[in-house]
């Protein structure tokens, strides 16, 4: 992971929680004494985001010492020791709060993200579950890396990089006069040759008129399995298919059976619980 | 709320997601073509934020036309329109899915917390659920207010304003050779009149000590709901109570039952699933 | 354009010119007195920035009348009236510099864009002409698009939105014992759906071995044109192709008669001299 | 140079670069592998920004190793290798582009300062060739040090550091009914006595007026050869003397012989074309 | 110190005095000299805030040989030499006067607060000296820290940490029809458990009013020390009271004198002069 | 002002003031009640920063009303109102400590320089008072301002805009084998021709190598009265001089009448206590 675009992250949450100080640790804790801590996974899951919590011990703590004694992406169970660290403990225990926050939420999504690719698994050995927009605030480069650290893929990182035709702007096209079609050719035209081109379709009587004009994706929103199948089945790898839309651990699998080449959910960022980790002295 | 806060989040959100421009919004909607739109609650829950989204909208789409037909902190209904929009269409749609990941997070905890508060008022008419400092790295600001809106209360809001010795303390006083007692004498001695003091008790039998000292309040940490009710009993009213550990929907009302002032739930805030809110063309 | 980004770019550039204030323009003019000047173009070109020179001007004097005669991305005469603008006299004098600046860098960059743009349409008229990533630092998002007003199009924007492997690449594979083609399989397998693939030949033998495993364009970098006529009839669709290499306005006429795709020069942002406009009083 | 100001600048420069990372390198490029690079001279020229090139790849590569090779300033000939760096392969091919962008940048500037001064001396030993405020926005510090480095003087900073009354003020100081020399008058009773006053002449017969007055410089723009030498004979060593306006390669020699103490170009920093230099593997 | 906070506000400090370079120093100084200097005292008094200007000079100077010969605290006598220091000449030049501006300042303020507490002392050997929000703008972490190191306790940081009902919130309150005691069940009933209640009594017949609903602190504002005696003696340890108003050096020992358990200062942060002190070669 | 620059210090103040929101204000008073406000004088002395209290209070309560009764730079009775502001209570409530907190600090340096200027009046009708170095970190152009609303003028803004060789300079210098006059040839070989140079001069005979080489002015550091006359008579217009060290409200007549151009006086900006101002309801 980057460290300019961590660090700030970090930094923001650090001054969160800080502000001007640790009224009671500053108070009760001897400026030199040392401790050793280590963190303990008191859930089974997947780790993800150890480097962001050394860099948020180590911006309180440039002493550190950090052993890591797993890597991120595994999954792991309870009671795994992760790391062991050590250094003055007045600093480790200003850190350890935000340390832990962001290790326990990137867990979290990379947990449900594996649960979520072990249930597609069970009928597709090669759909992509993806991610979407729906990240947190702030957050969006560590939950897409705990999406990959679960086994998921990244969809498109936000508006600038890939062209998603939605629902809204085709009702609006339509409002102004223009068709599916006249959209995609005035994407063509103006677009850096770099950029692709996804186009949401809700039913199966849209899908000839948007391959006829060519695009990279179509994105089934909110189709039934048995319409997401015959989307399948017309479309015939003219463009890469991805379904969204009421996915869940439940639904996944059959999802996945349809042979739609990838599927999104909002829920692996939106509605991931957090993955119990505690620092132990 | 306040506007100099949440604009520097909702500015860094926007940031996240825009980057160089919606390349999908810019090449195809005209710069004029106005639209209305409206914010629909799919399923019912406690709504927050809507003054976040509304900021978020009004970042981008100066001329925002904004009609809210609820308040935030109201348990709604399914199918409830929250707000009617309107503006500059490409605005809205770029501006969109920022003002959504806000509102869904937080009218996910404000739903969330009204369900903890509703078992807890089962047993108990007066006892107050409590965030902590188990937030989102960089929105604790707007969680702390969504569990406000959802009927919890907050506990201190960070680090610096009020004091908490924990069981990582104690251990630490402990090496150095220090008693809790020490402790407390040394914090009475030095921290602002301001702040208030409470200390982490993980037995009966170290309430005694504590109580003797006198401090503002117990956390009464993973203890069994006997040990509580005992501990209540012992503490009788020279201080305050919290219940924190192993807090959840099912746990909250036996918890609330044992007569402790406090029952605090990181869940409130790092478990709480995204309420679904869609924005209708 | 977006204004979060550009307001930020124009701060940055008002905090460096005015420092502590104007002391020449402070000291000399009463706060109160009002002016109408209007901007003239001093040689023929492409305006670009308009926008940008005007929100420079209102982050000084919120109160400016600001009435713009032309649009960005039409080739003007020598002489032509761009904007009349008015408001305090002491705080047009201090902006002035400034929006200048930006005015004056953008507008070189799509005079130089639209005269490459006029060459390559002597021997092609569906060759696009490319910017790259050799723009100035701070101001690649006005600068690309200058370009776009010129009449070029966009490159990827940075190294986030598209791979491209280029030959520093290749030489560092090549060490490790990997071929291109575990390059181009090592790439689908892990980057988003959403991302294209570019990758950098420098010879006429290596285009096989990439057509064969699929990409979606070839970088023929500092190829003769011979070989660039060639490579497009080697290739013959199966991917765009791009020339980039001693492209200037003089060879670009010649490039693009090869057939090629997409010609890409750095001479668009890092060597277009400043066109020349004035503020007049 | 001071690195709290070019960090800054740099950082801002590999954040618009690099967003949420590069996906080509770090999806192919072995995180742990090394390499070493050179920097090479592709045509004869001044370098200058060696330490910034640095500081960008450092920022990315803490573990750089940075050996240069020649030093800012010298003219020197194609070919000539700059510097031997190494370090994580990876980090240095994230980092390449906007260290050269940098680099080229100011090396463009030196050179073009470099032949301006080199003309300028064919006539005159003495005339210092100046910079201006049309310098890049966000680079002001850098490119001034550029021309530096290429044999030229820098002119005041900015608004804050010395006063400059232009044709402007004064036409705006007429409609209020001053005169220069209220003007000069109200300067000096208000400014520190640290700042300089230099005075925009546009005509012969305004040059007594100013004189009779005292101010430090006059600028003399616009003028031709000829009004030049009259004006350096009146003024005759009673304010220093600086030319403007219509400065080239091919105008400078005959202005410096017209005996002017300064002579300012906007070119040396709006105009220069890049320096091509090469980071070769 | 939290080195986030200070060096965020020792930046900000630098930058100002620095802008684009220090034009004497870089001139004149070769850039490899080094030096080593001491700071003295050039009159007696507490000493505050070494590591800050510590901090000061090795973010201008990396390579800076700090040498403490005193400790933040202490009393110390004119004369006294406090700190030797080495490393590059330019650069501890540079640095100088930001870290002497921060050196004095807080110098000055921890004397003060030394001053006030040794009067207070001599009527009363518990009396807490207390500062205010009445703190330079941007420094109050700094200011803050002065005054403990001067031997006297912080007040609330700011307006988040501590309720503070003050006249004008009362004047308020009555307008709106509320008493002081529906003003403190509203708090008692909203705000968290952690944060304390002072209120502002005026007059002695408002005691007991405030007293009957239960609150923290009383602060007694602008009272005679006949109506603190009296109002200390009505209040019997039902609550701390506070003293302000009119507190000097001449007043504050029969301020003490009365009983009270605080007495704040606003004269401590925002009157006291600089300590002098000197960087001598 | 520059609203650009005071803006920002404003943000900075009303941050470290606000963090979370004012737990009083916010709780007890109506989010909607209005009030109207005055500010008043409570000793007599020179305001200024009346618009920086009014942009602070405006920062919060964008609907303020705000009638300022006197202008900055005044000097005035106790007892004169103002301003009068209204707007909602809890919004001017929230900014009144940060708002009064500017304009008391800036009004104290604008009473103290108006004393001194008063002072020296009796001995020069030309003599210039002239603040430092030694401002308050983070608040130099708001105490630069206030300094010229007493009557005193700047000295130098900062290390950028002019050059001053300091003892400290001199001593390094020799250390190295160079003279005064080598300074001075290095300097002015070096520096912009817009930059003026001053050279402290700490004993009479040193006098003459300075004015030898010919500087701008004279840094008479720590002279008695004595020599101070003795060396104004000697350098005789040849350079302005000023003098410095030991400048108080009681020596600074029996300075200004050696006939110096210059007094400049630390204790303008480090030493003034603030002017008491209160907010009435």
């Amino acid at each position: 992971m980057n460290s300019l675009i961590i660090d700030r992250i970090i930094k923001n949450a650090l001054d969160e929680d800080i502000s001007w100080g640790d009224v009671t640790t500053e108070t009760l804790i001897d400026a030199s004494f040392e401790s050793e801590l280590s963190m303990v996974l008191k859930e089974e899951g997947v780790v993800a985001g150890l480097s962001v919590a050394e860099r948020a011990f180590r911006m309180i703590e440039p002493d550190l010492i950090w052993t890591p004694l797993v890597k991120d992406g595994k999954y792991l169970q309870k009671g795994t020791q992760l790391v062991r660290l050590s250094g003055k403990a007045q600093n480790l225990l200003i850190a350890e709060r935000v340390a832990l926050n962001f290790l326990q939420r990137l867990s979290g999504i990379a947990t449900l993200t594996y649960e979520f690719v072990k249930e597609a698994r069970k009928t597709s050995s090669t759909v992509r579950i993806l991610d979407t927009r729906k990240t947190t605030p702030g957050l969006r480069y560590l939950e897409k890396y705990a999406v990959r650290m679960g086994g998921g893929y990244n969809h498109r990182y936000n508006l600038s990089d890939a062209v998603l035709v939605k629902d809204n702007h085709l009702a609006i096209l339509k409002k102004e006069g223009k068709t599916i079609r006249d959209a995609i050719v005035t994407l063509k035209n103006n677009i850096p040759h770099t950029v692709k081109i996804e186009i949401e379709v809700d039913t199966i009587d849209q899908l000839e008129e948007v391959l006829k004009e060519g695009v990279d994706t179509l994105l089934l929103d909110n189709m039934s399995c048995d319409d997401l199948k015959q989307a399948v089945q017309i479309v015939n790898n003219r463009a890469k298919t991805e379904a969204s839309g009421n996915v869940s651990l439940k639904t996944v699998a059959e999802i996945a059976s349809t042979g739609v080449d990838y599927i999104s959910a909002g829920a692996l960022t939106h509605s991931a619980p957090s993955l119990d980790i505690s620092l132990d002295y």
